[in-house]
């Protein structure tokens, strides 16, 4: 439980400056951290939503606002409580996040005639548009990742997270 | 890019609610997200922070607490600098955890010799004693994490990322 671990560059980096000021130890033990996989995945988690977020910014969307019109353009009448549940956002978050995108132009929401209180969502043109910029940036991004984990570890990952 | 994805257990629950009321379709497509690494290592980080927040409440710590108490546990003598690198906080957040940490007597900051601007730090017995007892409550939430996940899957994504 207490395994020294291969740190990141930055841990190195620091670790060698105190090597020098203080001589001695040559790694930062993680302990019992080590085999926690909740710690190794919220330091990528973070390294993807940074690098997102980025790459997003200069379209001006935020990753959430993305994965809407991906799913939303994915599936012709999608409802509200679906596409909540398909993304795992609160209710509450999503309807303001709907009311943005729809505000800008990029999504509508037409009332069903099956259900009265069904509003099915659509992408309008501008939000088509909007989402194939968006694809070229996130391309970039993902590109980006596959070289930080290397190719065949971003795929065994994929794998197997795809039916969590 | 738009193949349609294994639906969880929620998604299909809702999914098939719908099938009910307006018939027809299987599945929510994914769309672009199906090949999007960081959307799937969300669902999984959401999935264990909740979880984990949930298991150490209990004792009253948060995640990032057990984090601080794990590593300082593990490293004589660890400079703030350097426990902020190895964990990803920023300096101010993780301040203000030291700050909270020491105030309930679970840590104490040494001044060093050799530096007097360095405080190396260090747990208390109480510190410890926490630190036991959270480990068990974290070892419940490490086995529901490896049997949502299947323990052959949870060794695959552990191993992948140990060097990230």
């Amino acid at each position: 439980m207490t395994r020294a671990r291969k740190p990141t560059a930055s841990a190195l980096a620091s670790r060698n400056q105190g090597s020098e000021r203080h001589g001695s130890r040559p790694t930062i033990a993680l302990g019992a951290l080590n085999s926690h996989l909740g710690y190794f995945v919220r330091r990528l988690q973070v390294w993807i939503f940074q690098d997102f977020i980025r790459t997003l910014k200069r379209i001006n969307i935020s990753p959430a606002q993305f994965s809407v019109l991906v799913v939303v353009g994915a599936n012709r009448g999608l409802s509200q409580a679906e596409l909540a549940t398909t993304l795992g956002i609160e209710r509450a978050r999503l309807a303001r996040l709907l009311h943005r995108l729809e505000e800008r132009g990029a999504i509508r929401r037409l009332q069903s005639s099956a259900d009265g209180r069904r509003h099915a969502l659509q992408l309008t043109q501008q939000g088509r548009t909007t989402l194939a910029r968006a694809k070229i940036q996130v391309a970039r991004h993902q590109k980006r990742l596959t070289e930080r984990l290397g190719a065949e570890k971003h795929q065994v990952i994929l794998e197997a997270l795809r039916d969590f």
